[in-house]
C-alpha cells in the first residue's frame, strides 16, 4: 500500500531517535526542567528572535491548544475560530471541556481574516454573551492553506486593534514557514502565543508552546500539571526538539513534505482532477468519482474529507517528511490509470 | 554525583528503546488504533485474565488519573483517598479542574482499609454534600508502602460493600507487585479500574489503564480525545508495554529496584537509621540529621521528604530498574562515614 | 412612556404575591422539601398527565437550562440547537462552563425541525469530536415562533430515531401553549425534560423543571446543590408556581398576553409594516426606518433587536400578563402618526 | 412545635414585603440595572465607607460564594478554608464543580486565625501542587463562632503578608456584627471581599457581594451571568436590600436573633447543659442525653448536628428575626422538665 494517510504515521527522523537513544541512560531532573529543554528553549528564543518568550513543550495539539486557552482566558472569556478549525471539530470538546466556548466564523478556505474578525467582533457582546478574547489560526490551515507574511502581520494588527490576542497552532508550523514565506519572527511578532508543532514533522511526539506576551506566560506550569500535559521525563521533549531545531533540519524536513505534495497536486491538475483547495502545503484534497476512490482504495491509505453531489468524493492526501518521491510517482500513475 | 532522586531520571531499558526504533519508520493507523496498542492490550487481558477488560494506553501518571476519573464520575460524585495520596497533594488540583472534589482520609502509612473507608462513609452524605462514589488507592503508595493480595482483596470486599468504585492508581505497580505478592489478577478481581505504570519502570512514557468494569467502558476514548490525552502516534505506546510486558521484563525490573532498596534500607537501619515507613518497595525515607543531609547532598541526587524536629530531616531515595549494585554500596559507605 | 421592553420589567401577578403574603410567617422545611413545593409538584405531574414525572423548582432561566444539561450529559456529549437558541447567544457560556459544546444549526425562524436535526446528526461525529445527545429547543423560541402539536411530536419522534434527549426551555411555554395549540402533556410526551416559565408569566421569579425520563431523574437534586440553584426558602417557588397553576390562571395570563400581541401585529401589518417573523406569541419583531424608531423610542420603551439594510431597524415589543390593551391602542395610533 | 429549626423557616420580614407588595406593578430594567439596585449598592457602599466598592445582588449563598471564587481565582489557585467551613461541607463541591480545590485547615471553633493559616501556607507549594490564593471564612462560623474587631483585622493583616484574598462568606453577618462588635467598614478594610446575608436575616431571598479590591471588579458580572445568578427580576434583590439596608432594620433583626439566643443559652448553662461552641451569636449547639433529644424531638423542631459518645447527642437550635421570646421560655421549660 502507498500511504498518503497522514503525517503522524510513522516514528520520528532518524536524527531524533538517534539523540534519544544518545541520551537515554542519563539521568536528569525530570518534569521539563532539564539542561535539554532549557537548550531547545533557548534555541527557540533565538530562531524567533524574541528573547523574552517563554518556552514550553508538551506532547500533543489538542493538549498545549487546551491548556494555553484555559491559562489564557477568563471563565466568560470565548476563542474566535474558522468554522473548520481543528479546536471546533477534531478535539472532541476540549476547550469546552475547560468551560470556554468558541465563536466560529465561516470561510472558505479555513483562513480567518481582518474583515472576516470585524464581522465575527461587531457583536453586540455585553454581560449576556461571552466576551471574545482570543483569536485561534491554524497554519497551516486544516484545508492546508497557508497564510503569507503578509497576512499574518495584517491580522495581527486586526487583534491588537480589537483587543484580541492572537494565537496560532502550528501543528504543521513547519509546513506553513515553508510555504508561506514566513519564519518563526513573523510568529513571534504577530502572535501572543503559538505553538511549533514537532509531531507531524520529524519528533516522535511533541509541540513547543511560545508564549510572546509577558502578561500570559505567569502560571503556566501550573496549568500544564493541573492538564496532566507535564511529561515526568520532559527531556525528551528538549532533546527532540533540539535535535531538529538547532541546526534547520525542522525546515528541511517540512521542505520535502510540501515539495512532495506539490508534485502531487500538479499531477493531479495535469490530470484534469479539480482540488478542493490550493494544494499549498503538505495536504492535497483531490476531488474525484467515487469508483475511482473505491479503486484507489485498494492500493493507496488516504483520509475520505466528504462525499460531494455528483457521485463524487473529496479524499486527502497527506505527504510527509518520509515521503518517497517514487511514491508520489507511483500514485500518480496509478490516477492516470484509473482516470484515463 | 550517585542518582537517588527517583525513578523517572532515565529514558528507557534498551529493550524498550531497541522496540521502538525497530519499528520507528513503519506507518500504522493513528491514535491508539494500530496493531501495537492491539496487541499489547491483549497482553494485558492475558495478564490480567480478564478478556473482557478495555484497556487504554495515556502518557502520564496525573493524565490517566485525571481521565478516568472525569470519565467515571458524574458532576457530584467525589473521590476517597489518603490524605496523602498523589490526586491530593502532587497532581495542582487536576481532579478538581474537571469538577470533583476528593474527600481525604488521614492515614499513617498511606494506605486506606476497609475500616478507614468506613468511617469515611459513615458521613452524613445527602444533597448538600458531595456523594463520595470511587474509592482512589496508589500502589505503591506515596510512602513506598504496599498493598498486600488480603488487603487488596478486603478493599476490594469493602469498596462493593459501601457502593464505591475501587481504582488503584499504579504508577508503581510493578514494585508494588513484586514487594506485596500480588499479580495483575489480583487487580482486576478488586478494582473496578487500575493502571499499569510504565514511565517509573522501563519506559520512556506511558501508563495502561485497565477498565474491568463494564459500566465505566463506553465513552472512554471520547473523553481521552476530551482531555487531550490521545497521542497521535499511540502505537509509541503498544510498542513499548509489549516490550515490557510480553515475557515479564516488566516484573523483573521492578524486582531489581525493589532490591536495591531493600539492601539500601537494611544497610541504613545497620546504621542506626530510623525510616519514617517500613521500606517495602523502591522508596526509603530516612530521618537523618540535618548535618549528615547537607553533606550528603553533595554527593547524592535525592528529594527532602520534610523538615522534622530534633534538627532532623526525613529524605527519600528512590531506585530504580537501573540502580547499579554498587552505588547502593557507595551510598551505604557514605552513610557510614557521615553517621559513625 | 409605553412599556413593551420585555414581560419581566413587572413582578408578580397579584394572586401570587397574595399567595406570598398569606403563607409569609409560616415556617416549613427548607430547600424546597415543603408542602407548597410537592403540591405544586403534584399540580404539574396532574397537568401533564405523567405521575412518574420529576418537578424541580429553580430560581430562573439560565440556571435551570445550565444545570439541566450538566445533570444530563456526559462530559464529551454536546447540545444541538438552533443558532439563535437561548443558551447559544444569551447565557454568557453558562453550558460551556460546565463542560459541554453545543453544536449549532441555522434556521431561518428559530426552530429545529426532524429534517435540520437529521442533517446536523449526520456527522461524522467520532472520538474526536464531540457527541451530540441533546437537542434544546425553546418554545416560544427567540423569534416569538412556534411549535404546534404536530411540530413537537414529530421532533420528539425524529430524537428518538437519532438517539437524541429533547429539551424543551419553556421560559415562555405559556405563551407556547396558548399560541401553538399545545398542552402539557404534548411536552411530557415529547420531550425527556422540560419547563415551565413562571418568571415571564405571572411570577416574581421561577422556573419549573419536568423531568420526565427516569434515566435522568437520579442526582438531579445533588447537581442543582452543586450549582447554586437550589433555594433555601425553596417554598416561595412551590407557592408561586401553585397559585398560577392550581386552577388555570398560567394559561390565562399567557392568553392575555398572546391576544395584546396579535392585535398589536395586526395593526402594525394593517400600517403596512413589515415583521421580522411571523408574530405567533408574545414577541413582535416590526422592521422600522430609522427614524421612526429614534421617535418611537421617546414615547415607547423597547428594545432593538438589529440594525438592517436600507435604514431599517428591527425592533422587539412584548406584551405581558399585566399589559392594558390601551397601551397597545396607544402605541398603534402612536405608530400610525409616525409611518403616515 | 416550637421552631428552632433554622434562620430561614420563615419568609420576609414585614417591612420587606410590604416594599416587594408596593413596587410590585412596577417596570424596570431588568438584572439588576434598576434604580432600586442602584439605591440598595449605594446604601452599602455608604455604610461600608467604600464608595469605590462594587456591589453585586445574587439569589444565595451556595451561588454567590462558587460565582465569587470562579471569577477570582486562576484555574490552578486554591481555597484556604476551615474544615468545617460551608464551602467545604454543604455546598455539594460547588467550588470544585468550577475547577478550585479548598485546603482544610482543622481547627477546634470553626474560626481561621494567623497562626492558623501561616501553618497551612508553609507548604511546600509549587508547580506540582495547587497555589493558594484566597482564605476563605465565615462569619459567624458554621459553629455560632464570630470574630472580633480585632481578630478580623489580624487576619486581613496575615492574608496581605501571605498574598492571600480575603473573602468573609456572610451569609449570618447581622448576627456577626451584633455579636462580635464588628460594622460594616471592618469588613471592607479587612476583606477583598465579604457578602451580607440576606436570606437568613429578614429577606425572602438574597445576599449582597460587595467587591472591595478593585482588581476583582472587572467581569463579575459575566461570571455571574454564565453562573445562571442574574436574577431576572433583580430588583426584587435591591428592594428588599434597601428595605432592611436603609435605617438600621439589618443589624435590629440580628440583635433580636442574637439576644434569643443567648437567653436560650443562659437558660441551658442554668440547667447544667453542655454546649458544643459558645453560643456568642445565633446558634445554640447543647449536648443532650439521647432520651431527652427524643422527647424534644416531639415537641420542638431542630437540627441533629451529630451523635457523641456516652449516649449523648449535639443537636443545635437557632433563632431568627422572628423567634417569639416567649417560645425560648417554653423550650428553656421544657428543658427544665426533661433534664430534672
Amino acid at each position: 500500500m502507498l500511504y498518503f494517510r497522514n503525517d503522524y504515521g510513522a516514528g520520528a527522523h532518524p536524527a531524533v531517535l538517534e539523540a534519544l537513544c544518545r541520551t537515554n541512560l542519563e539521568r536528569t531532573a525530570g518534569y521539563g526542567t532539564d539542561r535539554y529543554c532549557q537548550e531547545a528553549a533557548e534555541t527557540i528564543r533565538a530562531l524567533c528572535r524574541c528573547p523574552e518568550a517563554a518556552v514550553h513543550f508538551l506532547a500533543g495539539g489538542t493538549q498545549v491548544n487546551k491548556t494555553a486557552l484555559a491559562a489564557f482566558l477568563r471563565p466568560y472569556e470565548a476563542a474566535v475560530a474558522a468554522a473548520s478549525g481543528h479546536i471546533c471539530v477534531h478535539e472532541a470538546g476540549a476547550v469546552e471541556q475547560d468551560g470556554h466556548k468558541i465563536l466560529t466564523v465561516p470561510t472558505p478556505d479555513g483562513k480567518l481574516t481582518p474583515p472576516l474578525l470585524r464581522a465575527a467582533m461587531a457583536g453586540p457582546f455585553n454581560e449576556h454573551t461571552v466576551i471574545p478574547r482570543l483569536a485561534y489560526i491554524s497554519n497551516t490551515t486544516e484545508l492546508g492553506t497557508v497564510y503569507t507574511r503578509r497576512e499574518l502581520w495584517e491580522l495581527g494588527e486586526a487583534c491588537r486593534e480589537l483587543g484580541l490576542l492572537l494565537y496560532c497552532d502550528g501543528a504543521r508550523l513547519g509546513s506553513a514557514m515553508d510555504a508561506g514565506g514566513t519564519d518563526f519572527p513573523d510568529y513571534a511578532a504577530a502572535c501572543d502565543a503559538f505553538t511549533i508543532g514537532g509531531t507531524k514533522n520529524g519528533l516522535l511526539f511533541g509541540e513547543a508552546l511560545v508564549i510572546v506576551n509577558p502578561a500570559l506566560q505567569p502560571g503556566f506550569r501550573n496549568c500544564m500539571k493541573q492538564q496532566g500535559a507535564m511529561l515526568a521525563k520532559g527531556r525528551l521533549l528538549g532533546v527532540q526538539f533540539q535535535a531538529v531545531l538547532k541546526d534547520g533540519l525542522y525546515r528541511a524536513l517540512a521542505a520535502h513534505a510540501n515539495a512532495q505534495a506539490r508534485r502531487l497536486a500538479e499531477g493531479l491538475e495535469a490530470l484534469g482532477v479539480l482540488l478542493l483547495a490550493p494544494a499549498e502545503s503538505n495536504q492535497v484534497f483531490p476531488i474525484l468519482p467515487d469508483g475511482a476512490v473505491e479503486e484507489l482504495g485498494r492500493r493507496v491509505e488516504f483520509e475520505v474529507e466528504r462525499k460531494m453531489d455528483g457521485g463524487r468524493t473529496c479524499i486527502r492526501f497527506v505527504t510527509a517528511w518520509h515521503t518517497p518521491p517514487e511514491d508520489v510517482d507511483a500514485l500518480l500513475e496509478l490516477g492516470a490509470g484509473l482516470l484515463a
